[in-house]
C-alpha cells in the first residue's frame, strides 16, 4: 500500500473527500460500484448493550451521570441496523444515480476516466463491523462513537469499522465522495483510488450550525434539505433558534396561543409533527437537532399571546433592545415561573427524545427594560444579577429534569456572573470583539462553543436591514450602509479561524465544539443554501479536522469538488472558485 | 382625481410599483381585472411608419445618421400587435394566474382585502392607444418611445397612451404590479388603487446589466429568465461579455474552432440559436441584448484555436494580465485583422438585426505582453499606442458598416488617448477610483455610461478568488482573504449613488446611461439570481427614475414587494428585509 502513496499524490489534490479524513492513503486503480452491491452488518454490540446503547450512541449524549437507565429511552424504534441500511440506500443513490462527471477540474479535452472496455473490477459488498470494541484510531477524546476505518482492496473487498452506527453514517458518505460518474452512457461509477485505507475521527465533539427560524419564515422542508447537507460534511448538531421578539413559530400544545399569536400567520408555525420529523431526520443523518428558546430577552412574541409577561414590549426599540421589537419577560412575576415550566415541560418532554440538548439562550438582555417592569422598577445591575440568577436556575432544574444539558449564551457568565453547575451546562461565546471570552469561561472551569461573529457569522456584510429614521439626523443608516459585523466573511477567511489559538492542552478538554451561525433579518427560504453553502463547509472541516490550518489551493479544489456534489443533491451553493482556475490546477496562485 | 390624493397617501408607501413613475396620483377604491380582459390595440402608426419605424422604436436605436433605409430590415416579422399581445398575455398570466397575497407586509391579523360580498366593479378591457404624435409626459428628452400614459377610471376604463410598443411595454408591467390576488380561493386579483393616472417615462436611455458568461458557464436559460425579470424592472439593455480570457462561449460559424477549442466543453457553447433566440427573447421584453467582444486584451482563449493570434498566452499571469490567464491579440501582426473582419462580419451580421450596439472591450490591456509580441518586441506606451489606434479604428469601421454604434471601456480615452469618431461610440467608465473618468471623457465630447466599481459592481466582497501561492512569502491572499473591491455593494448603497452628480447641465446629454455588471469569477448558473436581485432592481429604479435619491422606508417597502413579485416569477432573490419590519411599518427605524 505504502509504496503507491507518491502514485496518488499526483491526483489526490485535485477531488475528493470533504471534510478531509485524518489519515487517507490510496493507490490509482479503478475500482467500481456494482448496481447490485450489497450491506453486510456484523453488529457485535446488540447482544451486549441494546436499545439503550445504541440510542445513547446515536445521541451522542452529553448527559449528567445520573442519567436515567436505557429504559427510560424505550419509544426509539430505530435500530443500528436500520439506520445503517438506510444510510447504505442513500450512498448507492449518491452513487449509482448521481451525475458528478468532473470535467470542470481537468484541461479542455484530457482524458482523466478509466477504459470502460477492460475487465471492470466490482465492489458487490460492503461489509460493516460495528463493535464498541473495535480498534479505530485514537482521536485524543474518549468518545470512538463518530470514528470510521475504511479499507477497500484492490480487487474491490470493502470493509468498514465502526464502534457505534454514526461512525457508519460518517464512513458512508466519505464512501460516496470517493466515487465519480462516469461519462459514457451506462458506464457506471468508479474510485480511481483503490486500494485505499482511511482512518477517521472528528477533532471535536460538538460540530455545529446554528439557524434562525424566528426573524424570516424558514420551512421545515428547507431544514430538512439543510440537515441532509450538514451530514454530508460531518456536521453533528443543528442548532435550531426557534424564538425570538420577531416571531414564535413553534406550536407549544399545552400554550397552543403562543404559535397561534405569535408566528408571524398560521401558515409559518412548525406544527409538533414538523419538529419530531426534523429531529428524527437529523437522527437519520447524524444530525442531532436541538432547540433554542431564548430567556429572558429576546421574547417580545410571548407577549403576544401573553402581554403581562412581557416588559417593554414594542417601546422605542433603540432604547430597549439590540433591534426591533423591544420586550423581554419580566424577571420577578409570579406568573413567569409557571408559564416557563408549562412551555418547557412540553416542549423538552418531546425534543429529549431526540437530543440530549436545550439552549436556553441569555444573550443581550437589556437593563433598561427593566426600569418599565412593574415587578422590578430598575436597570440596576446589583438588584437585576439576583433575579437573571434565580430565572436561569429555574431553567437549569427544569432542563436537567429532562436529562438535559443546557446550553447559553456567554453574556450569563461575562457580563451577569452567573453560578452555574458545571457538569449541567455549556457557555457558547460569539462576540468577537471579546477575543477573551473562551479564555475567562474556560477559567473559571465551564464548557464552552466557539464561533465568533469575527468569523463565523454568515449573515454579517449584506448591509443594514433598518432603514435610517426621518427624524434622526445623526442615522448611522446612510452611505455605505454597512452593517455592524460588515464585511462578509468570505470562506477562506472562516477556514483560517482558528478557534483554541489561545487555548492552553490543560483546557482544550473543556471546548467541546463549535458552531456557525445564520441570524434571519435577511434570509429566507429562497436563499437560504446560498446564504450558508459553501461557506458553512469550511468550517465543518475546521471543526471536522483543520483547526489552525490556513486554506491552500488544495482546501479551494477539495470544496469546489463538494460543491459539485451539494449542487448535485439540489443544494444550491455559491461557487468557490472560476471554472478556469479548477481546470488549470496551479494556474491561480498568487 | 386630486381630491383623494391624500386618502391614498395613507396606503400608498406600503406598495407597488418599482421602478417609481415619475407620476402616480390614485384613489382607494377596488377595481378587478376581469378573467376575460381584452386588449383592444388601436395604432395610428402603421400606416405612416410601416415596420421600419417600428423596428427602430423598438431597437431604441443609438445609430450615426447615415443608418441605411428601413427596407433593409425587412427580415423582421414582429409587428408592434404581436409585441404588445404577447406582453398582454403575460400581464394577465401575472396578474391572474399569480399568488401574490400581500400578507407580509401588513400587522399579524389585519384586514387588509376588499370584501369579496360586495358587487365587484371589473376592468374589462385595456385599450392601447399607440400614437408617435401622443401628448405624452415630456422626458427632458427627444426620445419619447418608452414613455407611457395609464389612466384608470373607477368604474374601471382602462386607457394606455404609447408612442410605440416599448411604451406598452413598460405600461402592461406597470398595470400588472398594480395588482394584488386576493386570499378568498377564486376571488381573483384586484387594484385597491383606483381611480389612477400614471405620467411615465425613463430618466436614462441606455439602462444596462452587464453579464459575463466566459469565466463561469451561465447557460441560455438563465439568461432568459434575467431578461424577463430585467424588463419587469425597466431595464432595456444587456450587455453580454461574451468572450474573456477564461473561455470562448459564442458560436461563430465563420470560425468554428473558435468555440470548440475556446469553450470550456463542448456542452458549454451558446449556438448562433440559442443567440438568436435570446435576442429575440429580449425584444419581447424591452431588452436590448448586445454583445462584447473583449479585444484587443482579454482574448487568451482566442489563442486555443489561433496561436498564432496571440502573445503571453499562459505565461506567469501576474506579470502579464491582472487576473489569469495571460494572453493578448498580438498588435502588429498581419494575420490580426482578417481574422478580426471575419469574425465581427459573422457576428455582427446576425447580431444587428436585433440591436444597435457592438461592445468592443477595451479595458486593462497589459503593455507588458507587448513585449513578447513578435510583432511588436516593446512595452512602450509611445510605440504601443498608435497600434491600439489602429486596431480599434478597424474594428469601428467594421462595426459601422454593420450600422452599430460602438461602446468601449474607458481605458481606450483615458488611458491610449484614443482620437474616436464622437458620433460612432460611446466610452463606458467603471473604475471607481478615478472620480473624475466621466468628467475627462465629457470633457472631450464623448456620449458615455457610468457603472463605478465603487457602487455598482455585483461581485465585489465575496473575498478572493485565487490562491495563495505557497511560493510566495508575500502573498496578499492572507487573512481576512478580502477581494479588491471589497466591501459587497449592499442594495442601499448601489440605490445611493448618484451618478451624475458631478455633471453640469451643459454635459448631461452625453451621458446616454449606465449599467450593473457581474463579472463571473464567482458565480455560475446556480447562485446567479441571488447575485443579482434584489441589487440589480436597485441600480434599475435609480436609471429609470431616481438619480441622487437616499433610500428611505417606502423604498425598502416598494423593493421588498417586488422582490415578493420577481420570487413569484421565478427569480430567487434575496432578502430585502427582515418579515417584522415589513409587517411593522415604521418599526424599524434607526
Amino acid at each position: 500500500m505504502r509504496a503507491l502513496l507518491w502514485v496518488c499524490a499526483l491526483i489526490s489534490s485535485s477531488f475528493a473527500l470533504w471534510p478531509q479524513p485524518k489519515h487517507f492513503e490510496h493507490g490509482s486503480s479503478t475500482l467500481w460500484l456494482s448496481a447490485n452491491v450489497q450491506l453486510v452488518h456484523s453488529s457485535h454490540s446488540a447482544s451486549t448493550q441494546p436499545l439503550g446503547w445504541f440510542w445513547i450512541t446515536v445521541q451522542q449524549v452529553i448527559r449528567p451521570s445520573h442519567h436515567g437507565a436505557p429504559s427510560t429511552v424505550g419509544w426509539l424504534s430505530l435500530s443500528s441496523e436500520t439506520l445503517l441500511q438506510s444510510a447504505f440506500e442513500r450512498m448507492k443513490l449518491k452513487v449509482l444515480d448521481g451525475s458528478f462527471v468532473p470535467r470542470k477540474f481537468y484541461p479542455r479535452g484530457a482524458h482523466f476516466e478509466p477504459a470502460t472496455d477492460n475487465p471492470k473490477c466490482y465492489i458487490e459488498r460492503i461489509v460493516i463491523d460495528e463493535d464498541p470494541r473495535n480498534n479505530l484510531t485514537s482521536t485524543g477524546r474518549h468518545d470512538r462513537s463518530e470514528a470510521y476505518t475504511i479499507d477497500v482492496s484492490e480487487d474491490g473487498a470493502a470493509l468498514i469499522k465502526i464502534a457505534s452506527p454514526l461512525g457508519g453514517l460518517h464512513a458512508l458518505e466519505t464512501f460516496a465522495q470517493l466515487f465519480l460518474t462516469h461519462s459514457s452512457p451506462s458506464a457506471g461509477s468508479y474510485t480511481p483510488y483503490a486500494p485505499l485505507l482511511i482512518h477517521d475521527s472528528p477533532v471535536f465533539e460538538h460540530r455545529g450550525l446554528n439557524l434562525d427560524i424566528s426573524r424570516n419564515w424558514i420551512s421545515p422542508a428547507d431544514v430538512m434539505r439543510t440537515i441532509e447537507a450538514m451530514g454530508a460534511n460531518k456536521l453533528n448538531r443543528l442548532h435550531i433558534h426557534a424564538s425570538d421578539a420577531q416571531s414564535w413559530p413553534l406550536e407549544i400544545p399545552a400554550l397552543p396561543e403562543l404559535a397561534l399569536k405569535g408566528a408571524y400567520s398560521p401558515a409559518q408555525i412548525w406544527s409538533t409533527e414538523d419538529l419530531e420529523a426534523i429531529q428524527l431526520h437529523g437522527t437519520y443523518h447524524g444530525v442531532q437537532v436541538f432547540t433554542e428558546i431564548d430567556l429572558p430577552g429576546h421574547t417580545t412574541s410571548i407577549g403576544n399571546a401573553y402581554p403581562s409577561l412581557v416588559t417593554a414590549k414594542d417601546m422605542p426599540w433603540s432604547e430597549y433592545a439590540l433591534e426591533p421589537p423591544s420586550g423581554q419577560l419580566r424577571l420577578n412575576s409570579s406568573e413567569v415561573p409557571p408559564f416557563i415550566q408549562a412551555l418547557l415541560d412540553d416542549l423538552l418532554s418531546r425534543t429529549s427524545r431526540h437530543s440530549s440538548l436545550f439552549h436556553l439562550g441569555g444573550d443581550e438582555l437589556n437593563m433598561n427594560a427593566y426600569r418599565l417592569d412593574p415587578t422590578v422598577r430598575s436597570s440596576s445591575h446589583h438588584i437585576l444579577q439576583p433575579l437573571v440568577q434565580a430565572f436561569i436556575d429555574l431553567v437549569i432544574s427544569i432542563a436537567t429534569a429532562h436529562s438535559l444539558t443546557v446550553i447559553m449564551w456567554e453574556e450569563m457568565v461575562l457580563d451577569w456572573n452567573l453560578t452555574l453547575p458545571h457538569q449541567d451546562v455549556i457557555i457558547q461565546t460569539w462576540r468577537g470583539s471579546d477575543d477573551d471570552a473562551l479564555g475567562t469561561i474556560l477559567g473559571k472551569g465551564y464548557k464552552t462553543l466557539f464561533g465568533s461573529n469575527a468569523h463565523w457569522y454568515l449573515d454579517c456584510g449584506y448591509g443594514y436591514f433598518v432603514d435610517p429614521d426621518p427624524l434622526n439626523p445623526d442615522s448611522p443608516v446612510r452611505p455605505p450602509y454597512l452593517d455592524y459585523c460588515s464585511p462578509y466573511k468570505n470562506w477562506r477567511h472562516m477556514y483560517a479561524y482558528d478557534p483554541v489559538a489561545g487555548v492552553p492542552q490543560s483546557q482544550r478538554h473543556l471546548v467541546v465544539g463549535g458552531e456557525v451561525h445564520l441570524w434571519g433579518e435577511l434570509t429566507d427560504s429562497i436563499n437560504l443554501d446560498d446564504m450558508l453553502w459553501p461557506r458553512v463547509a469550511a468550517a465543518a472541516e475546521v471543526m471536522w479536522s483543520a483547526p489552525g490550518k490556513k486554506p491552500d489551493e488544495s482546501t479551494t479544489r477539495r470544496l469546489a469538488d463538494m460543491r459539485e456534489r451539494l449542487v448535485m443533491r439540489g443544494i444550491r451553493a455559491g461557487v468557490v472558485q472560476m471554472e478556469w482556475c479548477l481546470r488549470h490546477q496551479g494556474g491561480c496562485r498568487l
